[in-house]
């Protein structure tokens, strides 16, 4: 069988994540990767034979290749999803796409000109848990939708300058958990209050809020609410749980493994995996197993443009009500 | 030893948990219960071997008895109060002490200036679970505070006659969460945002909801959220999550056993105690033996009229945001 | 209505744990305790009001006493039971009924002549964990029968001079697996073998082993495991297993809360209950209120002289076989 | 970098296994695969991209190539391993090395005069939940070892034909718990003792048993048991307990996910991964990564040779043991 060949687009730390997922998979092979730093990322290409470039152009030029992975800086992803969508190459893009909602628009009309595959990675929705969740809110186990629970909290808090740029909390992290909301409900937010502070690091209270609680109303009449922390110092914490008038399905956390130890302190399990790299490599590998089907197949997309721009604008909405105290509806598309 | 000799009044099933918890006390003994319903308990006097008489001013008025236990009805709570401080007796009251701010503080102005111990009936906090995340926030095991969650679900939703009279989910049910989060957290709550909805029982909608979220901020900076349904068809679900600067404390339900089945469907546990009656039962004689030594050892009660009317005080703040859909400020006292 | 009056016989640590749970039952009154050490005691009387003789014949000749709890020293067992049953009382008695066949079969006659109500306190199967294992393996949850696995571990080493006189290991500890064997399985032992060795306390390897496994043979076919230690540093272990055609049913230990801490550490659950009165506290209860409403209704006794005397039959055979160092057969009854 | 060049033998179910391993780990490249069958295991070559051959001896030939890995049946393994460590190559095989001491004692000679590196696929022992348990046991987590409990448990039986050829349980599936009673204890077993019967299908019982539990003697001094069962229908059972001490160290199952369903029947849990492919999935990575960076850094193989030999030992005693109804000592090397 052909291969289908993929030019990657950034050799950084999710460059490394999906060059890894994509070693995996039978169908494919990684032929270049374009990085601006190609000069100083040299260990990429020791340590998986792969030839690094700096010009992404070559990659969208050379008629071998089927697909990009964009895996650069936030700021270049709508120009790099133009440029491939009109020289015909599938895409896969980490998120967020832009934080311009014009932008993003623009780029998802060339990828609908152009009649390409455009698949954005929101990550989680191909965990094992949230896969199985979502299956059984789907087989009616929970039965009508009532209350939706999640809980989300990173092992460490990012830098303040990292803080700077990111577009702060609802952006960077509670975006995760919007998409899941939205996911897994099958149905959309309708409005959002949030209350939050800086309690991890009251240094940062000028610019953002490090704990945040959001809670929501759906349009299917269900309710929920998201919490988060920057920093939970046992490891990445990920739980949701979907309640209704049929029970309740809860996903609980991975553990480093399923060993116990009982001695006189108590009962000593393991701590949960300890950030996005180690729970979700999985769900890394698994988006793009999809992914590749989907092209090889010809057949739909589950996670696009759509979904990344109604994330971002609950995220709007929620920054809007944490400021004004008091709830906002979102603007839906 | 002397016996403690008890006065119960009210021979309903509130009545007949205490009956039975006081029963396995060995330094307490339950002389008689006046209930207005005598003539129809009879059961309760043949089970117990308890005398029943309608009348408790009998009770108020023998030198023998030096305790009451207050298991009528809520609108006859804040006149038995006062009778029997003006008695002498110690005082077990259930909760709410009542709806009214101005009937409970002349009862509260009875039994200080009499000077006997009032005990309010917050059962939950003598829980074995709540009991203990208590002491391990108290020994800093979470450190400062970030986030409280509770999760309260009802396995059954009341008949519309009990919500009409109850003062609505608020006042009859997560006034217990409200408690539990003062408790917990040892710090007051500041502000409440309610959401909330009929949908259990979308008929009860012109009253009441039944599924409802409350934001919380906590004066000592924390943030909180409560959860609650009227019915969780699984059973009592009662769980309490404290996060901090430290880590996390949470505590699960109590099963119906620590039985688990493997078959070709999954693995199977136990459902949670079905109702406050199998949960809360250890509770019951727990908090009845914390107010027994209290008294022996005249030491002060730990939970009394400040605890009810602050607890009612959230509630009232509670209903008001659902109904100005706006965060409410806790009126202090 | 007339309460069943009850003579205890001894007012040590189990004649305590009998006392006090029959205090909880409304149907039965305690008039009297008979203990030879009745001078030293008299803490007993004080607590639970109950006066305390020092000859148990008075109890026997008292018209008003129904029934007899024997909770003395092994050795009076068999006397106390033919006096009670020629009394016409009603008996209760602890394990082991006596170290002789001989004189256990002579005890048993007397129950059986005078038709005297006769319960052998095997508390364990009692339990609610065990109930429910039972109650599931009888609806073939598990189908039939393949394995059956007991870990069974006290969290403390007896003393020497206990051990003594205790008839060991598989007399004093490992006879209660014995009977849970039968119990759960419905069926009898066949054939044993076992290993065993001192190593909580190396100094007793003279006398006995303080660590076992004993492997079993059931006549249905199926086959079986217990492991016992003296010490399990973590409190009292008490796990079943049951495997069969449709799967396992298994119970894990009762843990002193629900509460679990998630640290830099890891996650910690509490430790399971300390020892048999903590764990089996409830049980103690639920054995009376079988026997209690069995001599109400006049119902069969469901654990009587033949689980005792099956029961010591294995740990002979255990005993043997740890000597011979080959299976042994059961010499069944 | 230079990658190591592997030819793998065998295209089979196991041949698959180790291929998608290798796929994984950058530092290798699998050039070609020489299975008997080549003409019918097209479908291996399409997927993998991989040549696939008849003739294995092409491999060893092949000067680029610096590694077979050994797939292919039983019979050959011995062969292959004298000819692979006459061409230098270093050599990954499957267990069990061969029935046949006198063969394997051969190989072994091969391998030691070429000085090649050999690695054995005792693929248990690269799980990260009995990697975590080692670390622990030999952190003395556990204390000094008391009892070694494994369960061990196959979701379905394999075909009478399987048993035949197979040597049967204990040779076939027990094996892997005898290496992980050797690993976990770090002892030697010295004595064993056998009961077993065939319950799961009484059918092969003129051949084999399908449930069997053997206790251990070791000789540091513990005791253990082991027990199998060819069929648990709700999936693969894969449990070790250490007890000691200081306390248990214990592994649970990996489940499909961490989510659970709260009905009206109980709480559902996930049932464990199904079979060794799903389990071992990436111990089966993990084993290839230790075989490859020994290789890269010329360092000591971790399980080899001896290891075989010994646990077939073991298993030759339990199958006398079962036979003859006595405890059979351990023939050391």
């Amino acid at each position: 069988m052909e291969k289908l060949v993929v030019g990657m687009i950034g050799a950084g730390r999710i460059g490394i994540v999906h060059t890894e997922a994509l070693l995996a998979i039978p169908e494919v092979k990684i032929k270049v990767n374009a990085d601006l730093r190609a000069d100083e990322l040299v260990d990429y290409s020791k340590k998986y034979n792969i030839p690094l470039i700096k010009d992404y152009h070559e990659i969208l030029n050379d008629p071998e290749i089927d697909i990009v992975y964009i895996c650069s800086s936030t700021d270049s992803h709508t120009q790099i999803i133009k440029d491939a969508a009109n020289a015909k190459k599938h895409i896969f893009c980490e998120k967020p796409i832009s934080k311009s909602d014009k932008e993003t628009l623009e780029a998802f009309n060339a990828v609908k000109e152009n009649n390409v595959k455009f698949f954005l990675g929101f990550n989680r929705r191909f965990d094992r848990n949230f896969l199985m969740t979502k299956k059984y809110v789907e087989e009616q186990r929970a039965g009508d939708l009532q209350i939706i629970r999640i809980d989300s909290r990173d092992p460490e808090a990012p830098s303040r300058s990292y803080v700077e740029t990111s577009g702060g909390m609802f952006f960077d992290m509670m975006i995760h958990d919007f998409d899941m909301a939205r996911y897994i409900s099958g149905s959309e937010v309708e409005e959002v209050y949030a209350i939050g502070e800086a309690l991890v690091d009251p240094d940062i209270s000028d610019i953002d809020v490090d704990t945040a609680i959001v809670t929501l109303k759906f349009k299917n009449g269900a309710i929920g609410v998201i919490t988060n922390s920057r920093q939970a110092v046992y490891g990445y914490d990920q739980r949701i749980e979907v309640f209704g008038s049929k029970g309740s399905i809860s996903t609980e956390n991975e553990l480093e493994s399923q060993v116990k130890i009982s001695d006189v302190d108590g009962v000593h399990s393991e701590k949960p995996l300890w950030f996005f790299l180690q729970r979700y490599k999985d769900a890394y590998r698994k988006e793009s197993e999809v992914f590749i089907e989907a092209i090889l197949n010809d057949t739909e997309i589950p996670v696009g443009f759509e979904d990344g721009i109604i994330a971002q604008r609950i995220a709007f909405a929620a920054e809007e009500s944490l400021k004004a105290k008091i709830p906002i509806k979102i603007e839906l598309i």
